[in-house]
């Protein structure tokens, strides 16, 4: 089953090394941070519209998984980062959400 | 004439440093970088609706003033940075913008 096809659930468990090895494949370009504990990836865009339309089409994904990331934002720059604080690491949540937003600019 | 009242111009000059003191005092809660070249400010939110709305209405003033801050977006905070890039430092751009921005949640 898809990433793209799975939906986040509450309480969702840390993540083992391995199998963040593995969905990492499926979610080009997020790197992991040093401590293994976040995925991030940084989005270019055109200009300031289409970095915020992005922001909001992401919010729209991260309030229906009820699962938020944290972004940082310039005029033509979006960086997201995906962690469970809750799991004091990374869960299959974050590599739905990261895969749906992945999704969002897809050509 | 109020900072509020004022819209940005183009190829605004770089502050001196008493400028900048002088209009630090009408953004209340934005603070100097170490170089003196941004002003910051956190702003805390109930929850990630409400900080991506604020999100957009700064959003339209940075595309109406056409001066775009930077932003460090989470769940229920989102800190502004503004900076002026082309005048390597601050200019009343800045000030103007975070002027506009601030009013958006004065109670």
């Amino acid at each position: 089953m898809l990433l793209t096809d799975k939906r986040c659930i509450h309480h969702a468990s840390k993540l083992d090394p391995g199998r963040v090895e593995a969905l990492l494949t499926e979610v080009p370009g997020y790197k992991l941070d040093a401590a293994r504990a976040k995925i991030s990836k940084d989005y270019k865009f055109a200009d300031f519209y289409e970095t915020i339309a992005f922001v909001n089409a992401l919010a729209y994904i991260a309030n229906q998984e009820d699962h938020h990331p944290d972004l940082v934002v310039s005029y033509n720059k979006c960086g997201v980062t995906f962690s469970t604080h809750d799991a004091g690491g990374l869960t299959e949540n974050d590599f739905i959400c990261a895969a749906r937003v992945d999704a969002l600019v897809r050509t």
